[in-house]
């Protein structure tokens, strides 16, 4: 592989002496989808979401284990951008589905999970490692700023792991669903302002409140011009797109767009899958929402297992084996922080007490991390404000909680759509 | 752009500080899709076929105009794999679309015509070298050299051009379109072959016959057991994955089989499409042969343009500015070039006196040579063999013969299928 990745670094224009290592990521990219399709038969067979299959898929196929899915280099960079692809076509999926006046109907229950699931996490985790004892080793640098980051960690929410299960599930259209959703995007809104103040914390500085509100507005104001200007511009300009004879131009006009604004909205200030969940609601108003809708599920069903398989991928299994000493502290650690991660978003679920619905779905929708936490944690680790062992105590809870929603949101919904068939 | 790449190479795990880069690569990528649909559009609008726009639209998007398509460093290394992606899956779509009984009927013929297209424009360029004065100043080392070189770059037919340029027309079933794909993928065996003898050459040592008989034993020996295993288990393997139950699961299996097969013949010696072409000829034998292409479609229309535009990306619009001093040594020697490279290949359409078929329609489709030519021209340039003014002599010879065979093809075959509408 090191040889591959020279001959990439200097090779020609195109093709020939790097062919070999574009030829190895295509044998990766095959691996991948392979086993994201039988680890999820497998999950379903089982009862349990496919997507819990695909994030298996990615623990076996990882760096822990197998290591055939490329991390770093060149090649790690494609992975990554196409598992970035995979998510975007994901949320601007869920975008098309989803129904913007439904969406303002919950929009102050969304509001109000997403604050208390945010602050409740975070508080318990900031108390929890400033009051309660845990391996003084644990400790890099003064124990309140890592609680930050510990408390920082505890409060995004995966919105992307929560929308496939409930999509497996054949749960968009429901009032639960659409809550979690608006409150996992509000989420993503908080994270950015959470990760404004990490990156202060974590780089020495002062965190100014007017950079807070800056960054705030920034997020609010990109998504809510997109969708006002969107849902006015794009019906009118997708009735003159559908005039055009070139194949399939329906589809790739929307994929550009989503692409674009995802990409639009990073640049922004905001965040992509913000921007990909802001295209779908903007083309849900167009007259063509059918054909697009119907055209980029092929497309999406390419990618996205490639983004379910890498969040596996940046696990360590070896972090889950008790008889390894060295991992004992970690696990500790992690028992706490799991806890505290289901117990804080458990909870938003019974913050809007206005409006009915089933409250415990609502409270494990939002339990899992996903990758949102790993970024936190990353920078926390690059920064030197957590140690190693912290640092896999909170990929631990990442982990755990991003695998335990999907069978207990199954449990909780009942039985998958699709009619099982009988075994050959 | 620097201070974006640095961050990519240094970034962490997942997102954040990195997170500017990916967005920049997907605003690229949205200009890349939305050109070529724009471009394509005008084409077809002016009775040309689409793929023409999308070269265009490579161009004006490309390092020499606008610089909007990615060429260095990571973000270049992403747009070359999804290109690479796109050419796979267009080759996939057009084995899937092939008759393999039909490709046996016309192979005497394709080999002819693939024989006669690379022996001739070859010993042309070669002769035009050591015989025909040029500039001095073109020659770096010995003219013998430089003309083995020269002559190989005319050798290769771009089978991508012409498949798209046929299936925007609706011919690709016409018995032109299997000499002309069969001979393509002979030409591209036979590239390999060629490529060894120029890299031999390139590097100073002796060329081996043993090693050109291998390399040709391996590529066929590729092709043939691929088809025949394939062609066997390929049925019986699907017929059991249409029973699984997890979503698109028969569009990523096929996805997987494509990208794996390409990725296993450039491993195995031969090249990526000729991989992607034979994943496509197998999986034409399966039961579930209409739900695969019919799903595929949209995949592969987000993807090609992506290649279509990356081949138009590598040309450099300043070598065609005859105002320009410093071009008028490569214009003329360019000129030569194509006369060589256009005579030569239409010429292969009288190869096969024995089958009845449009031999000008034929030997049209031969003259593209796309980015196979660039490969050989960047190892002569990179070894010192072809100097700055040869190797743009190259490149003009490619990009013409690329950008007249759509348009000569369509002329001799007539107006696309799709039907015009009135303008709005």
């Amino acid at each position: 592989m090191a040889a591959g990745l020279a001959l990439l670094a200097a090779g020609p224009l195109l093709g020939a002496a790097d062919g070999e290592d574009v030829a190895r990521l295509l044998l990766a990219l095959a691996a991948i989808l392979v086993a994201a399709k039988v680890l999820g038969e497998l999950a379903e067979r089982l009862g349990q979401p496919a997507v819990l299959g695909e994030l298996i898929a990615g623990v076996l196929l990882g760096g822990g284990v197998l290591g055939i899915v490329p991390a770093e280099g060149a090649p790690g960079e494609v992975v990554r951008v196409l598992a970035e692809l995979g998510v975007v076509l994901l949320l601007f999926e869920i975008g098309l589905e989803t129904d913007l006046r439904e969406m303002f109907r919950v929009g102050p229950a969304s509001l109000a999970v997403a604050v208390v699931g945010v602050v409740l996490p975070f508080l318990l985790g900031y108390y929890y490692w400033v009051f309660v004892s845990h391996p003084a080793s644990a400790d890099a640098t003064d124990p309140a700023t890592a609680a930050v980051f510990i408390g920082a960690t505890l409060t995004a929410t995966s919105v992307g792991i929560t929308a496939r299960v409930l999509s497996d599930l054949g749960q968009m259209h429901a009032r639960e669903a659409r809550i979690i959703i608006g409150a996992a995007v509000i989420d993503d809104i908080l994270g950015l302002v959470i990760l404004t103040v990490v990156s202060g914390v974590a780089a020495g500085g002062p965190v100014s409140p007017l950079g807070i509100v800056r960054t705030l507005a920034v997020a609010v104001g990109f998504l809510v011009i997109a969708v006002l200007v969107g849902r006015f511009a794009m019906p009118r300009l997708f009735d003159l797109i559908v005039r055009m004879r070139v194949h399939y131009v329906l589809l790739v006009s929307a994929v550009a767009f989503a692409v674009g604004l995802a990409g639009l909205a990073a640049i922004a200030g905001s965040a992509l899958i913000i921007g990909a969940f802001a295209a779908g609601l903007i083309l849900s108003g167009t007259n063509q929402f059918d054909t697009i809708e119907h055209e980029v599920g092929p497309v999406a069903s390419v990618f996205t297992p490639i983004f379910f398989v890498s969040v596996g991928a940046s696990v360590d299994p070896r972090l889950l084996d008790p008889t390894n000493p060295a991992a004992r502290g970690t696990l500790l650690i992690a028992g706490a922080l799991i806890v505290v991660a289901v117990v804080g978003k458990l909870a938003a679920g019974w913050a809007a007490p206005w409006l009915k619905f089933r409250r415990l779905v609502v409270g494990v929708g939002m339990v899992p991390r996903g990758e949102v936490g790993l970024i936190f944690a990353d920078i926390g680790r690059r920064s030197g404000v957590l140690t190693d062992e912290v640092f896999s105590a909170v990929l631990l809870m990442v982990m755990v909680t991003t695998f335990i929603a999907p069978p207990a949101l199954k449990a909780l919904l009942g039985a998958p759509s699709p009619t099982p068939e009988p075994p050959a």
